[in-house]
């Protein structure tokens, strides 16, 4: 036993409840970093900024300063409430963690979405995969031909294959001998090819060596790391076809909604790493789903192609990502040079090779140039805008002679942050809505046809479109409290809606929206709507010179075109110019999985795109404020809605 | 506490005395294995196959199974001593250790033999060693520049050193951004270069960053790993200068003194990682020797050029060696790829490429191509003949236009081992000897001039010659028993000749040489006769037909010409032909280092050796039999021995 008094000063005990977990953590940690190593992380939203008010605990005993409790009452605090990430450790403490909100680890695939994310993904190009699979019989050695191990491998190989110059990593030398002998020199040479096109090692690679001839199978995986979902195709590469695919939440949500907070968190200690790790644990769950259900070895997965934004990327292969956030918003590298499975932990054949797509700025990434490869805008003469919503905004304006993009920071407000009942697209989930323009009763369909438990944004578009043509919201997003109806009244934060009574809602509380979640709302639209505006002026074209649009991301594919053109989130057109393509990152990356000559694409359009920077153009800021009415302060360029509003005031 | 009764029946406990550490092992353990999870492995000169003795241990209380106990008397078993290596846990047992033959780590450079094996160690080419430094200033990015960091820093080399395509593996990226900050964009690149006219990676390779111009130094090393020495020199590559250098002996000798105990023990379990532990254990010991005297941060060393026999090699890359012992003698790899220092853990900087030189075969290895490359007698016209008598013995005839090689299993009977009072050449070591032809009585030379602790290499040489001149010895390499000195008498090994007496010698006993031992050193020089005679007989010559004869290795360094002829060791020429070159394997290596057309000399030539397997060369044994004899069974081959043997009789 050590007393207090033999511990050395700089010390302090926390007793973690109600598991009892204790940590003996240095004088100045934070709390929610002692709840790391006490092995209980605490969610932290907002990036552990002190604003979500999320990580909140109770210090039952002991010393502990608060650097800040924004969210915290002062009953809250006078009762030993305090915020994990603001709260610093002073001394000996025992301190109560409540329940933690749990990250939904559903598969998405597997449960109320299945259908909805459903992709076309089928690839009718030419097969031209960089793994080649590779049979060779090779003469045993003898001492009239004492040639290598190695060189005896490679000799066949260009005999039988045509294929020279093949290198291998040490841990393929190191069994070789082995793998051989016990083969009885009949193997087949699983082969990453290199790219001599690419600007990476072009010489192939010997990746694996296994024993008879195996050349009749050969996997890969496209991976889509978003902010909020991950997703996962196992795809065949001899056939070129989709074998299954599996989608979870991305596991660093509980360290930050959005790339910011992630960002943030990533400067913390250790951050960067737990970051990787937390996106690791949700793509080798679904690595192991996809391999177990297809009865398929994970050392039978030959290559990854992976898409995702800036950060994300970043953030996969643990490269800092501070500059990303900090002015003038730089990405460590544009194209990731391909690295091993092993190197960063991907659960697929170790020395496979993982390739990240190019990236063309801090905040259009390698998910864009996926989904434009994916959408063929770089092949089409038709003036294109390509809108991917998630937890950003991405603009992507132009045709097979140029491409301008840019990145408005959107916030996942549509995803649900910021919202006081927003939710993610999951059951029980608000997903249409209609009110009745007389009595202002509103009708809805939730996601699984279960009882209301919030409003995701399909919802939340279709409720604000909603309330607007009903005369609920004015322009300015404010909601008129004098209409003869309970449904509206004053809340602790202004007006607000009653969606969904108590007694109907899954929550046991009333589910509302009110004028702070519409000011969310309208920001987030407002961005996206003054990103694109301002990308077409920039090249002195005009919205209505737009050809066709196409809508990226797994939000794109819900959204209703005539609710969202009524709240000014898109553009004013005929509807058969929208055109939704669902997760366009995933399948770019499938595609560039399948074909060299489309990975090479992706790297041309991704140098041919021009980044335009908002924050550094003036005519944004005005645009954003005139987008941040609804529609617009310009409703001249809403026609349709303009007719609507007419046709209720006749 | 956990009695014995509540433990699992397969695992015994085994208490090792005197240093009373505890091990738990599963039943079925060999006891050598046992004593490494103590902590305490025990010495396997012969790679633990129960020949050599040296692992015995005294079994004070226990269940133990005794495999084998050649070397241990009826009396000793009943005493409980048994081998080690032979020795199988069979249930708790207490064990005592004796004292281990210490492993003499002493720093063979910095002791001793300093000057012995000082070489010439100068290069008089031009310098171009693959390692670049290029200081870089680099704009700060902007809004209105937003070129990725990497992108960056590429843009830079390409404009101000012409230097394009680099590569950058993933540790080099995660730190990129803050280290081209910290540095305030003023760094200096260090990069590996590659070369395009070897089939590796042939794309320049950053390998660190450092802040500020750091352009004016930069180090490299160049190692040998020899199965008794290593010897690593530290070299400037701008001023292309040795600044130090340091050896010591292989750890791994404690796990088998020649190749095949190791191959042996590498196929124990642990075994193969245990050796490349050991090796790396010396050489990081001479790398923090090297980097702290000479104060040059172990980060700066930005190259390793490693040579070394096959097994060497393999080991140090952990590269199953088991083929190389097995017909037909097959090596994995004969140019090893470059790895990087960290893949392996040498202590240098660890994106540093290691760069292991080309074998030839399995017994002829890099340090004979290393060899080759020093001597220059891939350039001559003359033939020559290059022998490098270490623990293995390897010899190449040929000159520009041809190459022919081959190895014989000399065995390490030059360097002590199979001689009961060998040792290695360090202080105390008889190195020199002379024998009175009418007294029989000895005068000799000690390394250090210390009282004599035993006999190296060159003083058995001098000895078996003056025993052979003054007739103590027979052609047969017996002793005559019937001369009137006590110095010859009988012992355990049949005739034996004192050469110091106990109370002169350092070790407080007769120092003898005997007819076993005896026996083994000229089953040595035999083989080393053997090969060369077998060469230059294949290729149709004689050896009077050789123009000059380069002695390679440590041990070349001191052999006495003379002597070696008396005995049949070296064939008998004019002393002119002969050239000592020293430990041409780490002045191939640091040629390489400085070199890069030196190093693709090196792949080109060990492509055009030809190797003579001797085991399927019907000549071979004839020739060994006849050479077994002192000088050899046909006198007339050595006409300089005759004239003293026919001196002696007149």
């Amino acid at each position: 036993m050590t007393t207090t008094a033999e511990r050395h000063n700089s010390k302090a005990i926390v007793v973690f409840k109600p598991s009892g977990q204790v940590v003996e953590v240095e004088i100045g940690t934070l709390l929610s970093d002692a709840a790391v190593e006490a092995g209980i992380p605490l969610n932290l939203p907002c990036g552990g900024q002190g604003r979500c008010g999320r990580c909140r605990v109770k210090v039952e005993h002991g010393a502990i300063s608060h650097r800040s409790g924004v969210r915290l009452s002062a009953a809250e605090m006078e009762e030993g409430w305090a915020l994990g990430c603001q709260a610093v450790v002073k001394g000996d403490a025992v301190v109560l963690v409540p329940e933690q909100e749990a990250i939904e680890v559903e598969f998405i695939t597997q449960t109320v979405g299945a259908e909805r994310i459903a992709l076309a993904a089928e690839f009718s190009g030419e097969l031209d995969p960089s793994v080649r699979r590779a049979h060779v019989t090779i003469e045993p050695p003898s001492l009239d031909d004492q040639t290598t191990d190695w060189d005896r491998l490679l000799r066949e190989l260009a005999l039988q294959h045509d294929i020279h110059d093949v290198r291998a990593s040490l841990p393929m030398l190191r069994t070789l001998g082995r793998d051989l002998r016990e083969a009885d020199w009949d193997v087949t040479a699983i082969l990453e090819m290199g790219d001599p096109a690419l600007s990476t090692c072009s010489q192939p690679r010997l990746i694996d060596l296994l024993p008879g001839d195996q050349s009749d199978r050969c996997y890969g995986v496209a991976i889509d790391i978003g902010t909020t979902s991950n997703v996962v195709y196992l795809v065949d590469l001899l056939k070129g076809k989709v074998v299954d695919r599996a989608s979870a939440y991305n596991a660093q949500i509980s360290a930050g909604e959005d790339v910011i907070s992630r960002i943030i968190f990533a400067g913390k200690r250790d951050g960067l790493s737990r970051l990787q790790k937390m996106v690791l644990k949700t793509l080798n769950g679904l690595l192991e789903e996809l391999t177990s259900r297809n009865q398929i070895p994970a050392r039978q997965i030959s290559k990854a192609v992976v898409a995702g934004n800036t950060t994300m990327i970043q953030l996969f292969l643990a490269i800092d990502p501070r500059s990303i956030r900090k002015m003038p918003f730089i990405p460590a590298i544009s194209q990731p040079l391909p690295i091993t499975a092993e190197e960063i932990g991907l659960n697929i054949n170790r020395q496979a090779t993982v390739d990240c797509l190019p990236v063309v700025g801090a905040y259009v990434g390698a998910d864009i140039t996926a989904g434009v490869l994916a959408s063929d805008m770089y092949d089409t003469n038709a003036l294109t805008l390509f809108i991917d919503v998630g937890t950003n905004g991405e603009i992507v304006l132009g045709n097979r002679d140029w491409l301008i993009t840019c990145a408005c920071s959107a916030g996942p407000a549509f995803e649900g942050s910021g919202v006081r009942h927003g939710m993610r697209a999951t059951a029980g989930a608000i997903e249409e809505v209609w009110i009745d323009h007389r009595t202002y009763e509103p009708t809805y369909q939730t996601i699984g046809q279960l009882p209301a438990r919030g409003i995701c944004g399909s919802g939340m578009i279709g409720l604000l479109a909603e309330m607007f043509v009903t005369g609920i919201l004015d322009k300015g997003g404010k909601i008129q409290r004098d209409l003869p109806t309970p449904r509206v009244r004053v809340g602790d934060h202004g007006g607000e809606y009653v969606v969904v009574w108590a007694n109907q809602s899954g929550i046991g509380a009333d589910i509302v929206i009110n004028e702070v979640d519409i000011e969310n709302l309208l920001r987030t639209k407002g961005a996206i709507y003054a990103g694109f505006s301002v990308l077409v002026q920039s090249v002195g074209l005009e919205l209505a010179d737009v050809e066709q649009v196409f809508i990226a991301g797994a939000f794109g594919q819900y959204i209703n075109v005539e609710k969202a053109i009524q709240i000014g989130l898109l553009p004013d057109m005929p509807w058969d110019r929208f055109h939704y393509l669902g997760n366009t990152s995933v399948l770019g990356a499938f595609y560039s999985l399948l074909s060299r000559p489309m990975r090479r694409e992706v790297v041309e359009l991704a140098s041919k795109m021009t980044y335009l920077e908002l924050s550094a153009d003036n005519t944004f800021y005005d645009q954003f404020m005139s987008a941040l009415f609804l529609p617009h302060t310009d409703i001249s360029a809403f026609p349709s809605v303009m007719r609507i509003l007419e046709g209720k005031n006749e």
